[in-house]
C-alpha cells in the first residue's frame, strides 16, 4: 500500500532509502507487511527514487516472490545488512541518509547497519509510517469490512453455542478454530474472561469452568492482513436488576461515544466524554477508549486522555469502554468503527445483554 | 528462573541493574517471561544487589501480581521509563551502568531510557541472557517434557483423523483447537503443507484442498511458557518406490544425527554430518539442522554451518533435516531432543512413513 506516497515522504526527508526487516519467523514487521504484503523473514528496501526490493533467505524465497514487490533477491545466511549493502552498491543506490522505523529497529540491528553503511545517517520514520497507515485506502477498508464481517459471524456462532463450552479455554479455542479453518488468522489471542476474571481486561482464558456472571469475549480476525476487533459481554446465569442496569449504562455510553465522532474532533474528547459519563465508575475504566486498527491490532489514532489525534475520514478505530471492579466483575463493549464523513459501525453483532 | 545466577552476571559486568520491557499486549519479552513468569505489558528491573521488581499498567496489575516477582508497582500511563526512574530513585538504586538486551531494545526505547537515566551507560546482555537460557534447569526440563508429550498427543490425534480434513487450514486449525481447549498455547503457527506447498519450509496453511503427495506437519505447544517442536511428514495417496526411498533416506539421516550428539561436540559438526550424508540433495536442504527450544521457539544453541555452540548437558534442541525440491515436494522430520549425558528424544511420535 501507498508506496508512492511513502517515497514522497522519503524524498522530503532527504532519505536515500528506507529499510524494514524481520529476523524472526514467528513475528512480522508491520511496515514491511503494509508496503509489500510479505510477512516472513527478510528485509524490504524502499529507495526514494528507485524500485523497491525484498531480500529473503533461500528458504523463504518462494513466499517472498508471492508479495507485491517485483524484485526479490536471495540473501546470504542471515547476513541481512551485508546483503542489502551489496545489492545497494550494485544498483548504485546512494546511502547518505537511511530512513528507519526507530521503534522497530533494535540497538544491535542498528549496529549491524552502521557496520555496513559506515557513513550513513539514520532518520526516524516511525511516526510517518504510523500516520500513513492511519488513513486507510479503499482497498484497506474493503479488507477491514470483510475482517469485521468474519469476526461478527464467528463471535455469533460462539455465543449461539456458548452453553456447550465448559471452560474459558474451550470457548476461546472455538473462536480460533472457526477462524483458522477458514484460512484466516486471529488478530490477537481471544479473551474469554468469566466471573472475577473479567475484571482483568487482558485476562488469559484459563482451563477452568466458566463462572456465573458477566463474561467478556474479546475477539478479532485478520483478513488479508487486516484486523478486526470486537468485544461482547454476555451474562451467564441470572443477572440482578442492578447488573442489567450497569450493563445498559455502559452500553448507552458506548453508543453515544460512537455517535460523537465527527470530522476533526480530537480523539481525547471522545475519551473525556466517556470518562465524564462514567461518573463514579470512572476509576474502574483502566484503559484507553480505543485504538486504530489495520495491519496491526493497535495502530493510530489513540483514543486516550493525552492523544493529539483527530478524527479524520477513512480512519478505522475501536470504541471500547469498560468497567472493571477488581476481583469482582468486568464489562466491556467494543466495536470497530470506520469514520467516513460519519461513524460507521463495522462490527454489527447485537449489543443487547445476552443471558446464557 | 535463574535470577540469582543472573545477578551474579550483572555484578561481574559492573551493571547496577537490568531492565526488560514489553510495550505491546500482543507480544511478550522472552527474558522478562524467563525471569519473572510475566508476559504482559510492563517492565522488569533486576538490580545486581537489591530485590527485583515489576512495573505494570493498572489494567495489567492483577496479572503481574500472579508472577514470581514479589514487588509489583503500578505505573503511570505508558510512561515506562519515567516510572522506573522514580522507583529507582526512591529505592536509592544506583544507575551508572544499565544492562540491556540490545537485541530487544529499540532505538526509540533507548532514547527514552537515556532521557531518564541521563548519566547511565548501557551494557549489552543479549548474549548472556541467551547463554543462561541455553542450559535448562530441572524445572524447565520438566515443563519441556510435558510440552513435548502434549505435542505428541495432539499431532497423533491429527494424523489419526487426517483423512477427515479437506484443507490445510482445517488440519492446522484442528491442531490449534486441541491445544487451546486444553488451556495451552501454540508455540508457533502450525504448518500443514501439502503437495508442492511442502517445498516451502515456512508455508502458511492455505484454505485449499490437501494435495496428494508428501504433507509436512510442523507443530508445537507451550506448557507453562515452554515450547515443544515436532515435524512429521505423512503421505497422501500412494507413494512411489522412489518416494518411499527418499523418505527413509532422510529418516535414517535424522536418526543418525541425533545419535551423533555427545558432550562438547560442536553443533556445526552435526550440521556438517547431515549435509554430507545428504549428498546430491544437499542443495535442497535450505535451513539449519536445528535450534534450541525454551521460552522462545528459537533459542540457542544453533545447529548451523557457522555455529560455535557445543553440545552441553541440559540443552534442549531440535534435529530437523529436510529436503525441499522447489515447486515439487518437501519432506522434513523433526524431534525435540534433550541432551543429558546422551541425546534423549522428547517427542516420541512414530516416524515410519504414514500413508493416508
Amino acid at each position: 500500500m501507498k508506496i508512492k506516497e511513502f517515497r514522497g515522504i522519503l524524498e522530503k526527508k532527504g532519505a536515500d532509502f528506507a529499510v524494514f526487516y524481520n529476523f524472526d519467523s514467528t513475528k512480522y514487521n508491520a511496515n514491511m507487511l503494509y508496503f509489500s504484503g510479505y510477512s516472513g523473514i527478510g528485509a524490504l528496501v524502499i529507495p526514494s527514487k528507485k524500485e523497491p526490493f525484498l531480500i529473503a533467505p533461500q528458504m523463504e524465497f518462494q513466499r517472498a516472490r508471492k508479495s507485491s514487490i517485483r524484485k526479490v533477491f536471495s540473501m546470504d545466511k542471515k547476513r541481512f545488512f551485508e546483503s542489502i549493502y551489496n545489492i545497494a552498491k550494485k544498483n548504485k543506490l546512494k546511502a547518505k541518509i537511511i530512513a528507519l522505523d526507530k521503534s522497530a529497529v533494535t540497538l544491535n540491528a542498528y549496529r549491524h547497519i552502521k557496520e555496513q553503511f559506515k557513513k550513513a545517517k539514520a532518520k526516524d520514520i516511525a511516526y510517518e509510517c504510523l500516520k500513513l497507515r492511519e488513513i486507510k485506502t479503499s482497498r484497506e477498508i474493503q479488507f477491514t469490512r470483510k475482517s469485521c464481517a468474519y469476526a461478527d459471524k464467528i463471535i455469533q456462532k460462539l455465543i449461539k453455542n456458548f452453553n456447550k463450552f465448559k471452560t474459558e479455554s474451550e470457548a476461546a479455542a472455538f473462536l480460533e478454530y472457526e477462524t483458522k479453518k477458514k484460512g484466516l488468522d486471529i488478530a490477537f489471542e481471544p479473551i474469554v474472561a468469566s466471573g472475577s476474571n473479567a475484571s482483568m481486561p487482558h485476562h488469559k482464558p484459563a482451563n477452568e469452568k466458566i463462572k456465573n456472571g458477566f463474561c467478556v469475549i474479546d475477539f478479532g480476525v485478520k483478513y488479508d492482513g487486516y484486523c478486526s476487533d470486537i468485544t461482547r459481554t454476555v451474562y451467564v446465569g441470572n443477572p440482578s436488576k442492578k447488573e442489567k442496569e450497569i450493563y445498559n449504562f455502559l452500553l448507552k455510553i458506548q453508543e453515544d461515544s460512537i455517535q460523537l465522532a465527527e470530522s476533526n474532533k480530537k480523539c481525547s474528547e471522545l475519551y473525556d466524554f466517556v470518562n465524564t459519563r462514567l461518573g463514579k465508575y470512572k476509576k474502574y475504566f483502566t484503559h484507553g477508549l480505543g485504538h486504530g486498527v489495520g495491519v496491526e491490532i493497535h495502530e493510530m489514532p489513540n483514543l486516550t486522555l493525552n492523544s493529539k489525534d483527530r478524527v479524520t475520514d477513512n480512519m478505522v478505530f475501536t470504541i471500547e469502554p469498560g468497567i472493571y471492579i477488581p476481583q469482582k466483575f468486568g464489562i466491556r463493549i467494543e466495536d470497530t468503527v470506520l469514520f467516513s464523513k460519519k461513524p460507521i459501525r463495522l462490527t454489527k453483532t447485537s449489543k443487547d445483554l445476552l443471558i446464557i
